[in-house]
């Protein structure tokens, strides 16, 4: 199903009719509105101005549009920020981050967590029962600019509270910082400092309870206004717009009280901010690498325990990257389809009109600035509307045969520590990800600590903190398991582990990792064996009782097994990673077919869908006759079959 | 003419007399002095020391030397920075700029104006009747070292009231910044917040509206200055010396109430600091490249209304580029006839003497620091001497052929909203400036507004904003009128126009464009049609129905015309920049002569110019015996023919 | 012999007693304690906790090692941070420097100095007639983390007090400085501001002269601590561990007052962080560059007056490199007997045990982290205790054929004032160290103004400011003396001198630096006759009535001799400076054998070693037996011969 972003605030009132007769025209289900009006809904304390939206509910439901209504929290106006400047958030230099833009508010301010009580009750009071009201959206893409980190006395307050909790007494907390080394020792919880603003690195058990404590924070922000609406809008789903990368908490914690997760999909601006290769970025620069869109969608269907829309999907060229490509024809509609593939419930193109004014007047929408006409995306979103129809309600997405363990505290960890300047959990994550999927497999992405039952491969990307649950989960797996670098390489208190790494994942294979080596761009070791090619930026020193699968030259293991388990002690180069990914899919008993670098399939119950990203006709090997599309799949387009093909 | 930079107050009083005579022996005729000296002026408040400036008048005066008198508000004083440190500006970053170079001050703040007013007050009493006294300088490069945009609590209370000046109201600001955009509506003037330090980018209409407000008050406080000077020292001239590609404020506007422009001509550290290819600047390094002193004096040309100095010429290396070749042997004496072949009347080297001490000792002059001998710098001066003196008094410029519309908003929007991280307005004027004087084309640089009456052909290479004025001109224009991409793209607030781009000049031409990509470095799109090569950096998806003169390989139109006017919407590459040059020369009916990418052509009246920044002899066409130099232009070195040849 | 560095209070009591026999067993003498912890001697104000230190001294003492002992002071605890904020040392932005990692603390806090006075008269009162106790380290790596500048008001009171010690009158300081220029003119000292937060760039004279005081400032902090240690703990020796690449303060200066000097050799380290070429970089990835820890020991031979230890040795992989290899088998090995052989009387690992927690968890030990087994490096380290024990007591260092004269002046110099981005100090005195060892000679390098008598070449890489010592040490030297580009072209003052560079060193050669270009990476002009090759990045101008031995292509000297003198007026490439070695060393009547890229010779006393950090074997031309090694060195090893060989 198709939805559309709309702001009713920025048009005349005479115009919203027509809109939304035009969106049901061309296949808009679902309008979001609401979540950046608080200055038009509040212009003074306490003056609260509903009329507009009030008619823009009527408008809306009246055509048939369902509603989900954003709160919004992400832009405190003017007059309260005067009351209260310390609500702005303040950067790691120590700056306060001003009011101009949006997100100028700290997740640790006592005063704008009940100021954002009050808007959102007062929203949720009015609209919490409106027959138009399908759902809320909280806040919009928390974390977006660098905004889960504050650095100011709100948020040391509210640090020292969170460590208190945690560790007691000072002296546990110096057990477990290792505050003996550089006589950090701190004698109350009134002594510690945020870790920013010393004269060289902080302490990195310091930084990573900080990013903890932060993303707790986040949690703890959006559950207050979950509470809220829960009470004042009984029957009425909740659900919060993620954004893509933004890994600065973890998303899994925070969508346990949402009933299903969202995203904002922008797959060519993805693909221009992922550290890709210029050579990447110039191939896909029109549709987006065929791997960004679905690696969320992917990751979202395990944040929401199985249930995900796409909130904002890109539907033209963007303003926010540094080269905004005009996407290939037949993108829009393809990235729509895809999303349904992966399981997304509602596509909700960003936004129904593009705006002429302000900071995102560059930013394309389905209809042109002034009013006249659909954009090219537009046109296309129709298309994707009228194939959608085609294949009728789409069947529930089923268990896929590999699970990738994807970690926020890992993204953490290796940022805090990189060791190499060129270890990016994300792009490990990522890279796994593609490499599996280039065999088309389908691909779920889990928490560490969640039941591995029924996949038949397990890919552990990274996952330097073993949980106890995950410890379990890993044990208790029936499929094979695959373990990258820097597993089980500290303890959940930021240090090396007893035995060494890879901890308590030493239960599961017999190996010690003794020493590890970082390595420039350009520097390669290669690795034979069952499998070949070469490691890059990261390898370690393994010394081992269990099977060695693959050497580097030198005679060091480079991939040991035991059991099903299996653990690489390098960061692989394509050949590596590709081969390994051959290899354990075998072991796993797992069919697959080499797919061309610009083609994808994706299951969603009995149907089977293929996507072509590059310029070539892609001949499919399946017989049946397509629902949609063609059996060679042209470029930039997709087919969908009945799986039985 | 020549003329020199010279520091007294940098050397003992028993060598001007010699200094001031061998000016004379080397052709100097003005001597520009004063322009850095408050501190020796006035030690103290209100203790003011002008025997030694006196003298300076005297000795100078005596050796028959014009003096021009350059106002020290460029560097206040310590005791006055200490009784007002708010004197000093704000970096955008919320930090004072403090004391310890130059250009300390706000040109907001109402102290500096009124003690900038005493000072300047003083020495026009005292010197502006002084018989050696030509004329006068203010200030130094307004603009050095960023200092035009200044971010205290003065810059935004003046900015206030200016924007109480022309929004009248709350509600009309919020209607032309479009704040109901995330919330950012203000209710009272003293609710706007300067556009820095907001958590992302803050709205672009504000941050053009700051830039306008902070253009403007460089032009009044130069007014001040230029309004007491006038009132005190009646029958002298008044000038500033604009600094090359410092575009902060509009020079065009600041220049109204000057009598004619300077500017300070560097051209090795300018080629430097521009964004050249690496190949490039390792081609000029020791040259510089062969339009970038011509571009600056066709456009102080055009912001004098027709007269215009070289105030500071490079006589040797420099101190303040990242690299600091010697120039080619030749190329000191060939800047200096090439600046008067542009129309100048004076080329002021700077300096007299290198300065062995402080900031800028690594600077050269045309003396060696040691007062020992002429510098090599100062050997080609001399040469320069004579060869003018060859020429005898010089022709009027004439009318170009071509003019170029430059518009210095259109670099502050280009730089608010770049869209694309390479689009460079500045780089965009210079290539098409460039391009067209490969074909040996003279150029007009012109102001938006400015009559187009007799130029055979007029290129805008963007025009964002489109002023009444500058459409009527368009419209006026009896030659060949060619748009650049994102022309007519805004308005006057920043907005996109109703209707679409580009805007107003759809009265000129049927089109609209409906989507703009901007693309990475080493993506191009080929363009085939009247004009061939292939758009980088940036497109336009145009529809019209004008003609298409070009298009793209997916068939989007690349170049349109509707009669006279064209409009191009990419940025063309070398090979596409080209063949338009070509292409528009000859539906403007003028006769071309391709160069080699060393050589240029200037005339100025009767007089035709050669100027050979190669290494390859250039054998030119005239057939005529040239008044200096050689029919076959030698490298680094120039010829000059009467115009007849 | 070798040390080692060991932190007890990092690990419970009862490890200790079989740490100490490990090390003994290993073959340690040394092992160095205690100088980063402050918060566990005096945990509050006044409560000293000595318990733990006194058993550590009798644990290490008792198995039979010697003490090394160094002062907390590189990290002051948390409540006295508390009780004086102002400790903590200013960025050049203004920013205080909090707690939270080490060295925070500026040398111009009164208050600061007190305490440090203070701990250090306790401790050394306490152990400093230990029986164990061998000698002491202050501090720890002065300089580390940029600390020796600081931008605080102590900062500016105490340069405002060095300032008027050092020109009397705000006259002289006017004059010396060369205020006139811009009206930077001071009244009195207090209108001295620091040399930072200017608009522009701050006189450079200004920053010289606050570079020299922060070196002084930090030579006086140091000198109070060995004051008290000498008073408190007669006949121990002291020392400070000076870091490698660290110029910010004069260490020749500093080492005046201690006994000998020690330094931290973390060979590939310094191999990431040098300027070398990406190539170059990937090369020496896993040995380091075969000169850097060498040009250190000679280093540090020189500032210790003959005498240095390396009081911190890598023993495997670092943490604190952008990339952080491990080092290839025999590195660590080779490394050790190295440093032996260019003098050192003790190597000392850093650290025993590799520590599981804090910032420097990923920095090996010769332990693994968990306290099961050596780590490789320190299987290394117990080898070269066996090869160190068959060359027995070595003999003393040689006066060696070749002096380099290295002045921490000419790097503030070329930093202030670079007049090219690629003007490194360092960089070229490296390569000139490089080219000259490549030749298998030794090197000394000495300080400006000692004596140069018996050397056989002296080498000057460049030498801005001359002092009347080193003017008169280059007249009386003995040796063929070449000095490089930049060579006497300021006064103590920051100025050009009176006859033009180079200065004083005219009298020695007849000619003058007329001006001087700066070049961009791949620009190169040609250089032939005596020596060939080319000039990049710098090139100057010179007059000159002596011999040139070569010149550039256009005819201007490149390398220019009167007597035994020479001068290089450019940046030699490394075919220039190559050739140039074996000019000069011919000359110089010294026997050069030209080494493969990675192999160097060195001699001691009665010994003749060769290090091979190549891949290749190397065939040595010795006919004797070595004493440890063969005869062809092995890749990444070593043979050290009877030097009569």
């Amino acid at each position: 199903m198709l939805g559309v972003c709309y702001y009713p605030e920025h048009w005349p009132q005479d115009v919203w009719a027509e809109d939304a007769r035009s969106m049901r025209e061309l296949g808009v289900s679902y309008v979001r509105i609401g979540e950046f009006a608080w200055s038009r809904l509040e212009p003074r304390r306490g003056d609260f101005h509903w009329d507009w939206l009030d008619r823009a509910f009527d408008v809306l439901g009246g055509a048939g549009l369902k509603v989900v209504l954003g709160t919004p929290t992400a832009t405190p106006p003017k007059w309260l920020m005067d009351e209260h400047p310390d609500i702005a958030p303040v950067d790691d230099q120590g700056r306060p981050r001003g009011f101009g833009s949006r997100r100028h508010y700290t997740f640790s301010s006592p005063v704008y967590i009940r100021e954002s009580a009050r808007i959102v009750e007062a929203l949720a009071r009015r609209y919490g029962g409106h027959a138009a009201l399908a759902g809320w959206q909280t806040d919009n893409e928390y974390g977006c600019h660098s905004t889960v980190l504050s650095w100011g006395p709100h948020d040391l307050a509210a640090f020292r509270d969170w460590l208190r909790r945690r560790y007691q007494s000072p002296d546990e907390l110096n057990a477990a910082w290792g505050t003996v080394f550089w006589s950090m020792e701190v004698a109350s919880f009134e002594d510690v400092t945020l870790p920013n603003l010393a004269v060289t690195e902080a302490n990195p058990a310091a930084r990573l309870d900080f990013q903890r404590f932060a993303s707790e924070q986040v949690r703890a922000y959006d559950r207050m206004q979950v509470d809220i609406i829960r009470r004042c809008s009984p029957g009425r789903w909740i659900t919060h717009n993620f954004m893509g990368f933004f890994t600065d908490f973890d998303h899994f914690a925070l969508a346990e009280h949402l009933d299903f997760a969202a995203w904002d999909s922008y797959p060519i601006g993805f693909t221009e901010k992922f550290p890709f290769s210029d050579a990447e970025r110039a191939l896909w620069q029109e549709t987006a690498h065929p791997d960004i869109a679905p690696f969320h969608h992917d990751l979202y269907r395990g944040v929401g325990r199985g249930r995900f829309w796409v909130m904002e999907q890109q539907p033209g060229p963007v303003n926010w990257a540094p080269y905004n490509p005009i996407p290939a024809p037949g993108m829009v509609k393809l990235w729509a389809l895809e999303a349904h593939a992966h399981g997304a419930e509602v596509v909700s193109y960003f936004r129904w009109r593009q705006a002429p004014f302000a900071q995102e007047q560059m930013h394309a929408g389905l209809n042109l600035p002034d009013r006249s006409d659909l954009s090219p995306g537009g046109r296309e979103a129709a298309m994707a509307a009228r194939d959608l129809a085609k294949l009728g309600v789409l069947p529930a997405s089923r268990r896929a045969p590999v699970a990738l363990v994807f970690d926020y505290e890992a993204d953490w960890i290796c940022k805090i520590q990189p060791q190499g300047a060129s270890f990016n959990y994300v792009e490990l994550a990522f890279r796994w990800y593609e490499a599996v999927r280039r065999l088309g497999l389908d691909v779920d992405i889990v928490r560490p600590g969640d039941s591995l039952d029924g996949y038949a491969l397990v890919l552990a990307p990274s996952l330097p903190i073993v949980s106890e649950a995950a410890e379990a989960a890993f044990a208790a797996a029936d499929g094979v398991v695959v373990f990258g670098p820097r597993s089980g390489s500290k303890t959940r208190q930021f240090s090396i582990p007893d035995g060494l790494p890879p901890g308590p994942l030493r239960s599961l294979i017999p190996m010690r990792v003794i020493e590890v080596a970082s390595m420039r761009p350009g520097v390669r070791k290669s690795v034979s064996g069952e499998i070949g090619g070469a490691s890059e930026r990261w390898l370690e020193h393994i010394e081992t009782d269990a099977r060695v699968l693959a050497r580097f030259a030198d005679g060091w293991p480079a991939l040991v097994a035991e059991g099903r388990s299996h653990y690489l002690g390098l960061w692989p180069d394509a050949a590596a990673l590709s081969s390994l990914m051959s290899c354990v899919a075998r072991k796993a008993g797992l069919e697959t077919v080499a797919l061309p670098e610009g083609v994808r399939l994706r299951r969603r119950g009995d149907l089977i869908f293929a996507f072509n990203y590059g310029v070539e006709p892609w001949p499919s090997p399946f017989t049946a006759a397509p629902i949609v599309g063609d059996t060679i799949v042209a470029p930039r387009s997709y087919s969908v079959w009945p799986r039985a093909a």
